[in-house]
């Protein structure tokens, strides 16, 4: 590493939060920042606690040389150092795996300043370690987790998440509603939406032509109506509208077949209906090495497909294998998008972005 | 092969139906019945069509020596020859490829002659090719397949699909109907059902202490309620239930995790709520190696894993494969089955089988 200070350098600096406190958060964050292609791939700064952090490293052994920073302009030279920006009080009472309140409010406040970064265009992207649902709801938010804080943040009135793995990419219609709810929202704008930021996100991960592929509701994508009827009444006639935009997505595919070898090879990008429909096949192919991007958004944002992992917190046993690829992605989708345009979508969203209070 | 005439063989005896004329039936049962593997495994006998049979080994240049026979008992000695029972007149137009009315009729006759003969005690199994659904429906039939016109001529009162391979064995709670039909299917007593059946058909797969695994049916398996609330109502209590009676069921589990190879290693089966949710895993594992065995019923019966797949029928195409694993898998279950004693199940059913007519 030979980045002179202050200097504009060729890799994307990316602002990369701890997470909650308690969880595996700081230490998959420490673990994957060591690492020779995560530092040749970007420069990142955590937004964090420096105290928990230290504290992580002293108890792992890691060789991780943490420095204060206030901004991204003060990224230090220097291999070994990673700049951590502290955006409120340090943590009182850290304990690993602990669900608290303070926990809660700091990742929140970790995840607010790096998109505050992003959107001054001081880091180019974002990645994000896991946050608690619980400590955070205790923290007086009552967002569901990342995605709706970060849409809130942001102003982007349509987003959608996007698992990647494996040689597999699939974005999702519906999230973390219980099955009987997905029918019902299931509906051709929604399917149309998700259509476009498969076909949008395709094209930042370098396809020309990308070829999206959309996947049935129902056993055999209904078999022709003899179960159910979301396949003529929302997902085909997306697909169509979809088509005439342009963008050469095909379906609706039995869901069963879509996922095999040979047939997902035709296709870019998945779009999936419901959660387990696309992150079945993507964690039998890519456990732990999934990377979750939030499609929809102003700004490039990736993160590790799990979570705060307590059970495992602070006993140095946390594969940082997620992480890595999150900042490796974040760190690719950062250099498309400064070479390409901006889209109507991203201007809007700037424009309408604003750092929102609670 | 050195069978004598009419001699008690220590091989199972199958029946094994030709399925409808016009698909890949013929091709795929005379391709699996030439492999050396299956002919040391069992001693079969076609239930089907002569003319169309040789027709299909003159077209494809299958070196198949068919001969009539009327019963199992006078199976031929003789490496090449494949025994055919006809059980209806010969079809007299045979077309490749399409949907008749006399196609489906014949296919239908061929499975009830097969069950037949299972429930006489004269074959050990049955193994089935695939027929039409609207070709038996032209001929005047109200089933939906194979599976519920098995269980009306054995008079199985409890039946469920179980899928095989690549290392995976799923029952199915529903099978073939809409998703947004499924939450309202998923029952304590519906789930209880499947996991005794799986937990009966990992004993016969020859496992002593069967592990069985049990899906969720919402993301993260409701994520204690947050998103749907079958697995409190209905999964964890058929568990519990299961439990009490010495089966050693396990969860319910998310279902994107569980079909993680380092998961599943530690079940012998897994029953899962929907169709996809168990055959999106099983495809991307044994794609073209899958194969269907129907729990529950007094007889043994399993058939490949797809269709009459009209649109290669004819063309010597068709892949054997799971037709192959079909046919060695109902031989070890057989084998299983004769060294066991009938469970009480299996004798209510055989007490109150019946070849019904239509």
């Amino acid at each position: 590493m030979t980045e002179k200070r202050n200097a504009p350098a060729a890799t994307p600096a990316l602002a990369v939060t701890m997470g909650d406190p308690g969880g595996i958060g700081p230490e998959v964050v420490l673990k994957a920042l060591l690492r020779k292609p995560v530092r040749r791939a970007c420069r990142p700064v955590v937004v964090g606690d420096l105290a928990v952090l230290r504290r992580c490293a002293r108890l792992l052994g890691l060789p991780a040389r943490l420095v204060s920073v206030r901004g991204i302009r003060e990224i230090p030279r220097g291999a070994g150092a990673i700049p951590v920006i502290e955006p409120c009080a340090s943590i009182r009472r850290h304990r690993w795996s602990a669900v608290r309140r303070d926990h809660g409010a700091a990742s929140m406040e970790y995840v607010r300043h790096a998109v505050a970064l992003a959107l001054a265009g001081e880091a180019d992207g974002v990645v994000t370690a896991p946050i608690c649902k619980e400590a955070i709801h205790r923290a007086g938010y009552r967002f569901q987790g990342h995605t709706d804080f970060l849409a809130h943040l942001t102003g982007a009135r349509r987003h959608a998440m996007m698992l990647t793995g494996g040689g597999l990419s699939v974005v999702l219609v519906t999230i973390h509603v219980a099955l009987s709810a997905v029918s019902r929202l299931v509906t051709r704008p929604a399917v149309l939406e998700a259509v476009r930021l498969a076909h949008e996100a395709a094209l930042r991960m370098g396809r020309r032509r990308p070829r999206v592929a959309v996947c049935g509701l129902n056993p055999h994508a209904g078999e022709a109506g003899a179960f159910g009827d979301e396949e003529r009444r929302a997902i085909a006639p997306a697909i169509r509208a979809a088509r005439r935009e342009g963008i050469d997505a095909r379906g609706p595919f039995p869901p069963d077949t879509l996922f095999v070898a040979r047939s997902r090879e035709g296709y870019d990008i998945v779009v999936a209906m419901y959660h387990d429909q696309g992150l079945i096949p993507l964690k039998m192919l890519a456990f732990e090495r999934g990377v979750n991007v939030t499609l929809g958004l102003p700004i490039v944002r990736t993160s590790p497909d799990h979570g705060t992992a307590f059970d495992i917190a602070g006993r140095g046993v946390a594969d940082p294998g997620s992480m890595v690829e999150a900042l490796l992605l974040a760190a690719r989708l950062c250099g498309r998008g400064r070479r390409r345009r901006l889209t109507g979508t991203d201007r809007a969203c700037r424009a309408g972005a604003k750092i929102a209070a609670r």
